[in-house]
């Protein structure tokens, strides 16, 4: 078994190695406060007599379960607690290829770098499917991918990392076109909360038997340590997951999940509405620079990230590269995303020099375009 | 794909759901107090800047995984940081698999019951192997057992549930035995700082290239639900149990591995040696109650479980269960642990209440044998 491992190791040590100074939006890591009460709960935990320091259940604290059940709008048996959102991903995955109903696995086009290597661990094979030119669903292209031989279809809504959020009419007929081929459709939802467009809806509301949906609060409450995600099955796919689950973890961190389960209980709906306004000041800061440095980009509906395409200057790892050197940003090369974006460079908006990164690549790019390599 | 939930959690839901006063001797859940530093680490990160409350590097925090190399004596690029031992025994059972040298795993019986499920999740077949009287290593019975089909075999000490110390030239004749039929040794030596006979030795002293060795801080720290653990693997074995760690789980708990790090830097020796003088005056106070109950049973010489078995009272299901009901203490059925101690039933000495379930079951089976069932 072969599986790859993701690029955006390979460029952030290059980054923290370069000679002068970088601004990094290469991870995915958000640069502002968690929320306080999760602060809070974390120096109560401290405190407390020691059977609060053993094992939570397998499937995790059942308080929080319950907040994610309630919040969810579903049973809390469907909730399953993960070690974060890449956890939850790698067991929906494994249901849907456990079932012997093909092992092939339809991946969006450009595709989150850990969905291909996820897909190969377990004996998978990843096929990839265009997108729109916007990033958004096509559904005709899935319905021409999908045979008997697809296990799985996983989509990525908001989108990372074209900042597309799916039409739930298009997810409804991409389940459909599952039911058609005996396949199970992953939705994950971690950019739930930077729905910058108010146009998100969860593949939850399609209550459908073939959807799993996973999501997590590394990026909601900016805790991407922490390592508290979760998995939303469908009744018939719990007791696999969990033993999956517990054979894989045992279980998942106390500390991070009692602190997250205040967190929920205790912050306002301004917490997350303050982290979108940034967001959404960011976006606009950041793409009017790159107006400036002539790129074209697609402004993010909803997560954090904006995808821009400099003229001669394809996304390579070679032109990554290069931009950290001549010009102290860093992002993603396009083409670590699949095949669809090659020509693309990632940046994460997760740095409050994100303005300052734009106006460098407005001078860069301005100055007349540098020699495409 | 096929695997067995473990039967600890029907055990103590049983006894959770029990009417009377029931001392809870189940889970292998410490009691007694982790490090005052581990506090105090934990306080401290709570007031950290959001940077540090990002993802970790996949394979662990830099300086935790230094601090284990330092004490390990091993090279730190050996050193992979897992969500607990259960991950870095699914790594390193992962690996042995990968190779295309068998799909059998030789497993000692009695056998800790999350590894013939581990085997079977990555698709390998277990093979339960006869210890001897005492729970210690049969190597003949090993070398007997292993064939070109064997591409694993896992040894666990201080062994849970015997209590047995694996003596070090029975682990390098089963090292030989693996190398003859290419397969790798993994040692779980998760209980290494409950040596209460002053006898374990590491099987990392016999620096071989077949030998994966875990471990973590759960038992030793007092901490199961923080879920920090370790691989050290053989170089060669390095690159591919991180990528599956990555695709798996991305990363360990942060909040966790800084504590334990903390811990690990400032906590004296004494505060094992406490522990280990907490626990042998409890194996001490028990095992007299056994002697006073009629029953057979084996003093560990490492560990934190007693192995006892009682005239007539076979260690089944059914009667761990009545005496629950009957004698207010709960134990593991033996036949969970394979097939070599059907007739025993497992105590976990991490309650300040040993005592007393001791002279419970003295009065219990004192007056009388019980009917068997």
């Amino acid at each position: 078994m072969e599986y790859e491992e993701p690029k955006f190791f390979h460029v952030m040590e290059y980054a923290a190695a370069a000679d002068g100074d970088v601004i990094d939006m290469v991870s995915g890591n958000p640069d502002w406060e968690p929320p306080t009460a999760l602060r809070e709960a974390l120096r109560e935990y401290a405190d407390l007599p020691p059977d609060a320091f053993q094992y939570p259940p397998s499937a995790g604290l059942k308080e929080l379960r319950e907040a994610i059940a309630e919040r969810r709008n579903v049973d809390v048996d469907r909730v399953v607690i993960t070690n974060g959102t890449g956890e939850a991903n790698y067991l929906a995955m494994a249901r849907a290829f456990e079932r012997d109903a093909g092992n092939e696995a339809l991946l969006m086009d450009p595709v989150y770098p850990y969905y291909p290597g996820k897909v190969q661990l377990l004996g998978g094979e990843p096929t990839l499917v265009p997108t729109t030119r916007d990033g958004g669903l096509d559904v005709s292209a899935v319905r021409e991918a999908a045979s008997e031989e697809t296990a799985l279809i996983a989509l990525n809504t908001p989108n990372n990392p074209t900042g597309a959020i799916y039409d739930r009419d298009a997810i409804r007929e991409v389940v459909a076109i599952a039911e058609a081929v005996d396949a199970l459709v992953l939705v994950d939802e971690v950019y739930d909360h930077f729905d910058l467009t108010e146009s998100f809806e969860s593949a939850l509301t399609l209550d459908s038997d073939r959807v799993i949906v996973t999501s997590g609060f590394s990026k909601s409450m900016a805790i991407t340590g922490f390592r508290v995600g979760y998995a939303l099955l469908p009744d018939e796919h719990v007791f696999k997951a969990k033993a999956r689950h517990m054979l894989v973890n045992v279980a998942g961190p106390r500390p991070s999940q009692y602190a997250v389960h205040h967190a929920l209980a205790e912050t306002s709906p301004e917490y997350y509405t303050e982290v979108r306004e940034l967001l959404t000041e960011r976006v606009d800061a950041f793409t009017s620079a790159l107006d400036a440095a002539g790129a074209e980009y697609s402004r993010p509906e909803g997560g954090f990230y904006v995808l821009a395409r400099f003229e001669d200057f394809p996304g390579s790892m070679a032109n990554v590269k290069r931009l950290i050197d001549e010009a102290g940003v860093a992002g993603m090369p396009g083409d670590a995303f699949g095949t669809a974006r090659g020509d693309w460079i990632r940046f994460a908006l997760v740095t409050p020099r994100a303005v300052e990164a734009a106006e460098r690549l407005a001078d860069y790019f301005g100055d007349g375009t540098p020699q495409s390599q």
